[in-house]
């Protein structure tokens, strides 16, 4: 028998699944706040979806497969392309701007690295049908407020904002050629993980002088919004261009979060489709991967479902934010616990204990009893081993007088109470925890 | 583009999604209450994961294929054989009992009938080192108590129980031999969805008499308690057999459970690894299939994971419940709604929108405001749109005084607040509902 998950799988015993619910009860609290409404779809899809937005690379990375009908199937990869065959399946019948969040389980093949999981899950939120800066600073404001509600503060982590159309204008400035934008693009792209000689090779190579080439690399430095505007002043149109990536730092900042915001033309997202403001969210010291990274994406919903719709989205996971929460001691302690435990002195108590636990678990409250005879103190000791909040000891003296015993495990305490008010007296105590 | 989930598969827009919360919310809710922890493993397991408990033949019905790296693997079809293997890989760790529950999204490649899905979301809890009556009758209690949670009574749903062992005691005593075991309990599975002629035949056919057959067709007639005992009074050994099933009937008795349970010895559960109770819960009409089904597999875990550890447990799919609910209108309404919008009068107002909206919402508020400039009569559209429960609107005037005009968009009044209290104030209204 197979005593292992496969690579790049996790299983999740309850300690693990205790912190994967607290990420994924506050993603969904947060989301909740910002008006967003929950959807989902199926975890395996069509391989044509996936090749239809990122080409027939993407296949080398999926786990895809022929199904037993014929048909070519995907584990899904990304939440965009099931998004845009629902919304265009109900385009006209959903209220604009729809505000949409989905919590997927997300799988690729990639090369086994170390600590390189093959799932994961990812909070995706997308704002479809407002084209302006202000939903931009929306969607940038609740992946911060994610971050705050798990304690996380400006100096833990750093929202890099960029706009795509400002890099475009800047780099166009400089002498790049509208040919030549995608190698400048991807220079700028790949500029914290290469050398600076290994990225303008290409830039040259597609015939971009040296002038050309120190402005590209100008660009990617500006940091904060007035050298940005600063440079913008110097491009044809650069002011006009410059106004939705200032609207949204002044929206940010109008929310009390522009503390967390930092104007960083590095940041393009590799992918193509990516129209206007990008952004990404890493730990403030840069020492894990981005936590989050996302973008407006204006045309992509019109080239996969044929709905010419405005939309912008960010997909955050669960692995790096667990790292990060870990390493800040964020994650709260396992609770694991009850609130009673029901023990039985003799054989004839049984019933009474069986009738009382669901009495309590009917108000609500976490109960166990023993499952088998045996004697009192085994039976505390398990009670302690589930780490009970309080002990009910029923016997056949108590019993004749309608009473029960009432076991603080956390103080020391006991005491006889009535077992017509007992419900009522121990709910009353689950209530104030 | 594919505009359309693969056959079987399910999309879940908000509306949709919102049922299956509500749903997988009381799974959880419910099993929390029996101080059952949550657990999950890997969608994709390995193949011989599946084959190893069911054999080759389970295949045919499975989503399996090559990986990249050449294992062969698949997307579970039952949450059993990873618990197996999880529990098998800290046997020694895990305090017993385990009380474990998984809610999976499970996988089958069914040939594709009306209505019949590919995929599903099943409820699977497990108690696991009590070999006894009382941890079956906590068992059932769990799974009849996720109904009452549902709004579902004993006039909804009946729990029809039944014991391995009682049948095969009744079996033997009406003169089927043990090689003739296997063939009459698979009589019995069948007899509600056969002729009695087409189930006789294998009977004669593995060497059975009429007199046995007859035998066979009574034991699997017999219904509730008494009738079962009687019978059992005549077999040899019969009253030391029935006692457990007994105690399971008056465990749940006890906990004021007994309304919902009919003893039925034609409930046997396909699957030949089940040791001793077995149980399924239909609705009361039985116009629907089975909503649960599950018992006590005490060799199971030795078989797949080498730790000899007695078990029960059941699995509940959201397909049958969810039409169950819809049938008795106890499916809750759509509360796809927000608490708060917050309205701009002019452009200047709108930096004071930003500031509010996310301070309501750092207090917990669900809040919108446009994205755009808009007059305050199409904001106020908007409002509704969204079911929103209050407007707050912000113009000039108001700002200059230091308030806000609180609109109540459920009844129609309207009241000036003070800006350094509308927080609480609406806070306050939030926690009311």
């Amino acid at each position: 028998m197979q005593a292992k998950a496969l690579p790049g799988f996790r299983d999740f015993y309850p300690a693990d699944l205790a912190l994967r619910a607290h990420i994924l009860h506050t993603w969904r609290a947060v989301a909740s706040r910002y008006g967003f409404e929950e959807y989902d779809g199926p975890p395996l899809e069509p391989l044509e979806l996936y090749t239809a937005k990122s080409g027939a690379e993407i296949v080398g990375q999926l786990y895809n497969f022929t199904d037993k009908g014929g048909r070519e199937v995907a584990l899904r990869p990304e939440m965009t392309p099931t998004l845009a065959r629902m919304v265009a399946a109900r385009a006209n019948g959903l209220k604009k701007p729809i505000r949409w969040f989905a919590l997927p389980q997300l799988f690729r093949y990639e090369r086994q690295q170390r600590g390189r999981l093959r799932e994961h899950f990812q909070l995706n939120c997308d704002l479809i049908g407002e084209p302006g800066p202000l939903a931009d600073a929306e969607l940038i404001a609740l992946a911060v407020d994610v971050m705050r509600a798990f304690g996380l503060g400006p100096g833990d982590i750093k929202v890099r904002l960029s706009d795509r159309r400002v890099l475009r204008t800047l780099l166009l400035a400089s002498g790049v050629t509208d040919q030549q934008l995608p190698a400048a693009f991807q220079a700028v792209d790949k500029i914290e993980r290469a050398e600076r000689r290994a990225l303008a090779e290409p830039l040259a190579a597609a015939g971009m002088t040296a002038g050309t080439i120190d402005g590209v690399f100008a660009a990617a430095a500006l940091r904060g919004l007035p050298a940005v505007e600063a440079a913008l002043a110097r491009a044809p149109g650069g002011e006009e261009t410059g106004r939705p990536l200032r609207r949204v730092v002044e929206a940010l900042g109008a929310m009390g979060l522009g503390e967390f915001v930092e104007v960083d033309l590095t940041i393009v997202r590799g992918l193509a489709y990516y129209t206007g403001t990008v952004f990404e969210l890493f730990d403030a010291g840069r020492t894990l991967r981005a936590i989050c990274g996302g973008g407006r994406y204006d045309g992509l919903l019109e080239a996969l479902g044929g709905v010419d719709l405005p939309a912008i989205g960010f997909g955050m996971g669960d692995v790096v934010l667990a790292e990060l929460l870990r390493e800040r001691g964020l994650v709260p302690a396992d609770v694991s616990s009850i609130d009673v435990f029901v023990a039985a002195i003799s054989e004839q108590d049984v019933p009474e204990v069986l009738a009382l636990a669901h009495e309590l678990r009917d108000a609500g409250l976490r109960v166990e009893y023993a499952l088998t005879t045996q004697a009192v103190g085994k039976q505390l000791r398990l009670a302690d081993a589930r780490n009970a909040r309080a002990a009910l000891v029923i016997g056949p003296d108590d019993r004749a007088r309608g009473q029960v015993m009432l076991k603080d495990l956390r103080g020391q305490g006991q005491e006889p109470v009535d077992r017509t008010q007992v419900v009522e007296r121990l709910a009353r105590m689950a209530a104030v925890v």
